[in-house]
């Protein structure tokens, strides 16, 4: 082992930080931030969307998703494709902690693996804004709401996929404690497999409904 | 060097493959014969497309395409994610000299390295029988063949996005010379690109015009 190399809380345990610095919030507190940021959000865009009475409630729920998703994307995950050495950062900023304390349960994070950096880049740049011009689209009954959420969603299934398998090729071995690989790696990342899931196979049916009806009306009209 | 380990084409050059045996098959019968048996399948999907007089020029088009694109997901990239030693064989199988030759081009594939494996897993398993699905989508009228192409494409869109980055982010010396860097990785899979991008759009337009026309009905049957 190098002498400038600090020890680290990650598995594998041979993998090389130079320049690491420790974790420096408690988790409480970088879980807290995050869970009170996100509910704080979800409320504002639920007493907004709440002000047309003809608003749905199931469009008033899919806009707070993806204002929350969107602003995860573009913050949490921009700052992580921006922020090559995050683990370095000894000024407990808090997007490096969520960085730090996440890649307990995966270290491919800190270890800057170019799959996860694919993946979270093209969620960053692009799925990020349009999940928040999805709110907008939603908001204003735009004719491409259904397609855009459906093309989301679809970019957040593939990633997911794409995240899970290649842990699995290289022996899903970047945990650092079966409580870290379950909270965080599996039930995190599990709410963007089953939400985009869900919202896939409700825009496909709207889409097919729309096609049907466009169907009879031309035959209606011939 | 090992004792074992054969000398290899590829770059990078300390790359380890045991057990490597060289290309067998002539270039030019490795292209000609995907070449040849491409065209054959695209004239086939285009005359038996041809029987209905009210299918448009467009749709026969695009039945060509799915047909071409899904049975080469199918086909050469199924092979490929389920046969990790074919660059062990000798006996000159087509599928197997069809990854060494192009091995030539991005030795990831050689090497399995994971993201190619989950890219084209994906593609092989998922959006390859989807392609297939979309030629009887398109020749039966159904109401999802749009969005149908439309995730297809977006999927093979997102694929061809990691293949991209994922080579860029680890330096992109994966070929063996500028040519084959050229022909084989850049033009072969700007297809993918280019092809994927203009049937999004035109999905994209077509949804769109059906909500409007939806729309339109309601305000109308008000």
């Amino acid at each position: 082992m190098e002498a400038t190399q600090s020890p680290h809380p990650y598995v594998p345990r041979d993998l090389k930080l130079p320049g690491y610095v420790p974790v420096l919030l408690p988790q409480l507190t970088i879980l807290g931030v995050y869970g009170i940021a996100s509910v704080l959000v979800v409320t504002f865009i639920w007493f907004i969307s709440g002000r047309s009475p003809k608003r749905s409630t199931v469009d008033r729920v899919l806009m707070c998703w993806w204002a929350f998703t969107g602003l995860t994307h573009m913050i949490l995950e921009g700052y992580f494709v921006f922020s090559p050495e995050f683990y370095k950062d000894k000024s407990a900023f808090y997007l490096s902690e969520v960085w730090k304390e996440y890649s307990k349960g995966d270290s491919r994070y800190v270890g800057r693996d170019s799959a996860i950096l694919a993946v979270e880049g093209l969620t960053a740049v692009l799925e990020g804004p349009a999940s928040l011009l999805a709110v907008y689209a939603i908001a204003k009954g735009k004719s491409y709401s259904y397609i855009l959420q459906f093309a989301i969603s679809l970019g957040q299934l593939y990633g997911t996929a794409v995240y899970f398998i290649t842990a699995l090729l290289e022996g899903d071995n970047f945990a650092a404690s079966p409580l870290y690989y379950y909270a965080y790696y599996v039930v995190l990342n599990s709410f963007w497999i089953v939400i985009p899931t869900a919202i896939s196979v409700r825009c496909w049916k709207k889409m097919c409904a729309a096609f049907n009806s466009q169907g009879q009306k031309k035959v209606k009209s011939r």
